[in-house]
């Protein structure tokens, strides 16, 4: 696809979310050379996604003063449940995407090899490839953004199970009569615990009247809200804020003492951009109240960490992606 | 141990649970030659009930006409967290055993080699041993009985996590303002679906004046209530019997969703003495909310079904155990 006689010795990484494209673009040895963000803009349906990320690609490409045509490959990471060999979105609640052919139309735009995974399962592979230098035999990781999702390393590599799905960890129901989820349940930990969830109790209270530092910071509407403007807030000593915060803490340490009961795996890593803001005021929690729940011994040994790859960890898993293309 | 010349041929699996004691005798091709039971009466402390397991063991080779002497080894599944390797109960919240040396005790009592596992990993061994003859990959097993444990079954093998504990599927939180479980926590599988929650929702509501077939069966007291007596009073058309497994149904479903959903597996079993008796009643509920619940794709494919080996999975495991024994 590329001119000939130019070395292809780029690769892209891509996490699209349900707010934002993130594009990475990696030498051959992973070093991040620069990355480019776009909003997703979901409302413009599948096809105005895809022509955003060709442009996010592009873009971050011309960023760093480097050419499309040295680019090798794209891994492509989507949210919600993927078939990752057919190159398809089979369902993506934050999208409202339903078995869209995302590797094909994608391919068309950009004319480069795309490799597409599950968001948490990519994220899962840059973090095991670039940050746990350890080579632990089994690692859960918790995404917490937009929506939380989950990558497994079982015995040394990434596990999808027999349907190709296994992982996702925030469609768990931990409470049953819990708000409504994206998924259409009840009380799954993305509908209590992710970006989405802390926003929406946070503006559902301020709609009831409560005061917060928020408001003075964003406007009555709160419009733009970021997970960082939360952790602004607590700093500031806003106790609303810290206790809707801590309360979602107290659910993903709940669902971190379920995997470590079901799974028992020797690392634990919380990740995404919820973690990335937030990480000093949710990890000691998650960390309290997984110990209150797991069973003896479920967590003997066991390292319950934040991701310091943070928001990168997606694009980088996407470059750890696109380097297996021959 | 045994006295020189006789051939050590036998091979003991034992299903040591809150309630009763079950001990299999089995010839080395895994046929069961004849079982016995017994209660637990975890009342008489670890040391009552080691006895009451040696004992139930020489009963059951006695009722086969055999001989002690014979015995190659035994395999124990207990309840609750244990650490194989050292032969340890670490923490069993039906028996109220904490740290409690089994194997060693036993084996002074009975001079045959012991081995122990969790009784529910147990069961998987047995399950997937003798009852899964396709040898799927992936596997979870849920055994609802006393409490409710589970065992996994991860790229053919049995799989216990870094911590050696993991399969602990009765202690996942569903409903964060459920009951509270033998664990200390509230709202887990096992308080809400297990035996001992199934019968203190009935107890509790008769208590209150609800009127049921079972006390017509059993008397007011309903002291000798069994799984079974549940299944009959269905049968005759108790419409609250019918409710409240109904609703334990549910969470078993919202559970195997849940799993589904983290690890995708190619069979999810369920087995343990509940099921032995109702399997009937829950199964169809289970596969309905499951599907209700588990994200798309996370259950195509996969094969939700009742363990045929019921309330004999722990004693075969525990003999697949013993014949490991060199």
């Amino acid at each position: 696809m590329a001119e000939a006689g130019i070395e292809q010795d780029l690769l892209i990484g891509v996490d699209l979310g349900g707010t934002k494209i993130l594009a990475g673009v990696f030498d051959a040895k992973l070093n991040l050379l620069g990355s480019y963000k776009m909003s997703t803009k979901p409302q413009r349906g599948p096809e105005g996604v895809v022509e955003r990320i060709a442009r996010c690609i592009e873009d971050a490409v011309d960023e760093c003063d480097l050419d499309m045509a040295r680019v090798k490959a794209i891994g492509v990471g989507a949210p919600g449940s993927v078939d990752s060999e057919k190159g398809v979105v089979l369902f993506a609640p934050n999208l409202e995407w339903k078995d869209f052919p995302l590797v094909e139309r994608l391919q068309r735009l950009v004319e480069v090899p795309v490799l597409l995974e599950n968001d948490c399962s990519i994220s899962m592979i840059g973090v095991y490839e670039v940050e746990l230098k350890s080579k632990p035999r089994s690692v859960v990781g918790i995404f917490v953004g937009t929506g939380i999702g989950g990558g497994l390393i079982i015995n040394g590599e990434l596990y999808r199970g027999a349907t190709r799905c296994a992982g996702e960890l925030g469609h768990m129901v931990v409470d049953i009569n819990g708000p409504k989820c994206g998924c259409g349940n009840r009380g799954c930990l993305e509908a209590l615990a992710s970006r989405t969830a802390l926003f929406r109790r946070i503006r559902q209270a301020v709609k009831e009247g409560q005061t917060t530092l928020l408001s003075e910071m964003l406007g009555r509407d709160l419009e733009d809200m970021r997970s960082g403007d939360l952790r602004k807030a607590i700093k500031r000593g806003d106790k609303f804020v810290e206790r809707v915060v801590e309360e979602a803490s107290e659910f993903i340490g709940i669902a971190v003492g379920n995997i470590a009961n079901i799974l028992g795996p020797e690392v634990i890593i919380l990740g995404g951009g919820v973690m990335e803001a937030l990480a000093e005021e949710i990890l000691p929690t998650v960390q309290k109240i997984a110990r209150d729940h797991a069973m003896p011994g479920a967590l003997k040994g066991v390292t319950i960490v934040a991701s310091s790859l943070a928001d990168n960890a997606g694009i980088t898993g996407g470059a750890v992606l696109a380097r297996r293309v021959p």
